[in-house]
């Protein structure tokens, strides 16, 4: 793995709620985003947020983004700084009172102004990076993208300079009386995502074999 | 279940792409709320979307939100309108061309301005929905929130008028010419989460048994 710089806070990054559990070691923000599935993209429309679930890929220090060209986030995340945010969540953190129950989990949020792509070399890459994060292996296996499909798809490239990672783990923390009182039950539920067996399509001839990068998958917990 | 009112599209939440993947039955929506664990909130801070994970619980037409008095998106959420994502993954959708990969997935959209609760009793009973949402059969179980929580907490009440329910579900949807070539496995490689056995917490005394509410979620995958 690459070194990196280490996170730097700045006004929008720096935590100011739960402090220690802030990380400013960048491996942990190339991990999480890498083991993700999907991130929330935060956009401002009409000076109202819009958050909606979107894939991406990550290489290197940027992030890629894609949608249609007549999609009104793609168009808003053009016009001004998005917030993309990727959270897995670990387990639900059971507490001896009510308001400290919690969430186990690694999130990151990340700040900027996406930069269109227009290099048609450079938006093929950034494809073949979305695709290769969503299914491992695929971009080779399978026909890329042609002309008109190309031109209806706008790439975006978010650096990730400004980013912060937020992590919890561990169990509840209970105020001492709490405890001192003793016989309510304390501890986490861990909550992890897992891949079933594929399901090939209904479409599909026969003896076509599911792709090893498909198989790979199955049975491996999503870290 | 109680029989509600169709979504009714509004400028916001009209689906502009993939429109038949739009749904407007209210239960669809309230399944997926209830299911989900967490949310992601989106502000809007000096021009700029911020978008945080943080948990939820819905009663009837309210999704309720809760924050430290000194979080920045809690501050932002009173000032402007939010909007609050809830994503769930189902599964990747394995395409015979790049342009076609995909997800399946559930996803609700809401937008509204949150009403601050002031009423003590209101507020506890959001508290209670939140925490109910997140681990089930505990609020009897556990010490309530005492005077000091209860002022170091902001509760928010979001109106679920303005929603929208997005749904992706089967196989991948090729090209003819595509299907036609043949020879490229095509597929979906479903995903879930599971909760795998509680871990109690290391400073529970002996002689605690996890309660059944919590052994029940295990093996039981979140739908």
């Amino acid at each position: 793995m690459t070194e990196r710089a280490p996170l730097a806070p700045t006004r929008r990054t720096r935590l100011t709620r739960s402090r220690e559990r802030g990380r400013t070691d960048r491996a942990e923000l190339d991990a999480l985003l890498d083991a993700g599935a999907l991130c929330h993209l935060g956009v401002v429309i009409d000076g109202a947020p819009l958050v909606v679930p979107t894939v991406y890929g990550r290489d290197g220090d940027t992030l890629y983004l894609h949608g249609s060209t007549g999609a009104g986030n793609m168009r808003a995340a053009l016009a001004g700084d998005v917030c993309v945010s990727v959270t897995r969540v670990d387990g639900i953190v059971y507490a001896r009172s009510a308001m400290h129950f919690s969430m186990n989990f690694h999130s990151a949020v990340i700040h900027g102004r996406p930069e269109r792509l227009t290099d048609p070399g450079q938006r093929l890459h950034a494809l073949r990076v979305i695709v290769e994060h969503t299914a491992p292996g695929s971009w080779e296996r399978v026909r890329p993208p042609n002309p008109k499909e190309m031109a209806a798809t706008l790439v975006l490239a978010l650096d990730l300079t400004e980013a912060s990672v937020k992590v919890r783990t561990g169990g509840p923390v209970d105020d001492a009386d709490d405890i001192a009182a003793g016989g309510v039950w304390a501890g986490v539920l861990p909550l992890r995502q897992v891949f079933d067996p594929p399901v090939s399509s209904a479409d599909l001839e026969p003896g076509v074999p599911v792709p090893d990068s498909v198989l790979g998958r199955v049975a491996v917990t999503t870290v």
